[in-house]
């Protein structure tokens, strides 16, 4: 076995689930991630934690919702399941990303309901979701497969501690600030033809906490890999454009531009994809109105792939989501932004950018204050 | 997707388990078995049931064991599972028949052992175990791929409505009978080198009832495919010779000969296996004396690969276990043989051989009585 899904299993079994003696552990291992399943059980069994694993192929969920007449029950051993499990974790990896892509929308959504509850329950674990390189993958980031399990592992090898003590910096700064303003300077090309490429933003984070998303439970963290720092904005002003390619509701966006005003878009505009975005905005109130802004730390990831589960960590990015805030980022009791959807867009801030917190720059051309002691002017 | 594989999934699910309507699924899927377990997944969708598919990896088994340090504790999510599904089903076909061989025996016993209840919660379900034809169950058949593909098949996709039309003649004969007498005409090779070939074997079935294992279990059946009817014989004499090869605990054994004395194991032999018939017969009390006669009707199976699954339904044979008998044989309340082993040995009686119940001839030379109408003298 490659060295390197043994690491992979360590660092999620140890760093990001904390694992120990007496734990029971579910591990849902996706078609294709059987060697990381392997790995994963080894480190497992070492722990003397108890092990589950069940089977989550899209192409039987496909084949299960396509024949079914759309009247879902609730699935009581699934729920039974995860009510009797400390942990549970995601090894993705299956052998076609578009696997599930013929069964009706509504099928899924029915399906989803009636197991409201078994996703709380799975929330209710120290749940931790990586995933397995695979060919699918490796064709869905557009790289050989060789080149995309040396990506992945870039990715989630990280030293986890060191960039989460990193993290906790820009936390501090975040949790200690009431204002955050983004500037970036793209000159708009083509005379100003397409969308506007400017972006000013200011927004409050007044009362809000920032979250240290390092990659494990112990930080609130569930994904592996992670690297980011989230909190959830509001009374948004400005303007912002997102040069990060994306793939929203399977439409190929580029190039997007959202206006603020008294916290919602006001207008937008895309080079590709508008008429998605415009989906999105439409979904509810919710929808026109921040959820998140996310500062990407994991310089491990070292280009987009358009996959959500990396792109938004990459290092000397930000990322901004319309829609559903998370609860952690708020004060007890208080909810945030509510929306059906949470739709992230990304921009690359690793040159002619500024982000400022209370009028102070902490990070420029994607370098923060306390790396290179820059003036905070 | 080949449509036998559809096939043998409307088998599985209508005839073998009876799914309904609101039935709680769950399915165990080995590493190659996928395809059935999509086959599964739509039919049990058609259905209306719900589905939990969960991972049987042998080789993510041996990982874990191999890694703990043999302290197991109760898989608790595994038991709340089970204890809420009504339907469980076994999807075999793993990549190697002998992925675990080196997990140490104790570590595998004392895993059995913590999960005694999960096992039991298991069987109180409506359980049924099957295999998809892989390259790895090919192999240990000794087969070309498409060769086994063809010989599962045959076995599995029966009339088999009508087979448990004919086991229940079977059964009637047994239910009704007191004693079993099983005569074969084996001339001895070699002069009369090698173990003894005589079968001249009397059984008492008084007060037994007899199981119609017709692969549902609406029969109280639970392996598809299946094909025989089998009872709980007690007060053996005689002597009776195994013809058909076989695998014990790794060990070769051909051409068994057992001599019973007041139900219990006097003297064997075997041309090759020899020691591990002794370690069977010296594993308890219970495993000198029988625990099953069971007579083999499914003529879908034209040969014998190694496979207990397979072999003890082949069409013209019998088999005889030392060891555990089944409680489903036995008058309520009542305890029949008990062993911590139940080793089931196989004798071809399509040539050469008779079957009596109370002196009457049941069966000749591999044809039932009522398949011909030869005088039962």
């Amino acid at each position: 076995m490659d060295e390197r899904v043994r690491e992979h299993a360590k660092v999620l079994v140890d760093w990001s689930a904390r694992v120990e003696a007496g734990d029971r552990v579910v591990v849902d291992v996706a078609e294709d991630a059987h060697d990381l399943a392997v790995a994963v059980a080894e480190k497992l069994g070492e722990r003397g934690a108890t092990l589950l694993t069940t089977y989550g192929s899209d192409e039987v969920s496909r084949a299960f919702l396509r024949a079914h007449d759309g009247e879902f029950a609730e699935n009581d051993p699934k729920l039974a399941m995860l009510e009797a499990a400390d942990v549970y974790l995601r090894l993705g990896g299956g052998r076609n990303t578009t696997a599930t892509a013929d069964v009706p929308t509504e099928r899924r959504r029915a399906a989803k309901q009636a197991n409201k509850r078994v996703r709380e329950a799975r929330m209710d674990t120290d749940w931790v979701s990586t995933v397995h390189p695979t060919r699918s993958l490796a064709q869905g980031a557009g790289m050989a497969y060789e080149e995309y399990q040396q990506f992945v592992y870039d990715a989630v090898l990280r030293d986890w501690e060191s960039l989460a003590d990193e993290m906790a910096k820009v936390k501090d700064v975040l949790d200690e600030g009431s204002e955050v303003r983004i500037e970036t300077d793209r000159t708009d090309r083509d005379g100003g033809r397409g969308p506007s490429r400017r972006t000013d933003l200011t927004m409050s984070i007044e009362n809000r906490t920032a979250v240290n998303s390092a990659t494990s439970v112990a930080y609130d963290s569930h994904n592996l890999p992670s690297g980011e720092v989230f909190t959830a904005p509001y009374a948004t002003e400005g303007e912002v454009f997102f040069d990060v390619p994306m793939t929203i509701d399977a439409t190929r966006v580029e190039d997007v531009w959202l206006a603020f005003e008294g916290g919602e878009v006001v207008d937008f505009d895309a080079e590709r994809g508008e008429e998605a975005i415009a989906g999105v905005l439409d979904t509810d109130e919710g929808a026109r109105r921040l959820g998140e802004l996310g500062i990407g730390m994991n310089r491990g990831i070292d280009r987009f792939t358009d996959s959500i589960l990396f792109d938004e960590k990459m290092g000397d990015t930000i990322h901004l989501a319309v829609g559903r805030a998370y609860d952690s980022c708020l004060p007890e009791g208080e909810s945030g932004n509510d929306s059906a959807v949470h739709v992230d867009m990304i921009t690359d801030v690793s040159e002619d950018s500024r982000l400022l917190v209370d009028g102070e720059v902490v990070q420029r051309d994607g370098t923060f204050r306390w790396e290179d002691g820059f003036s905070s002017a």
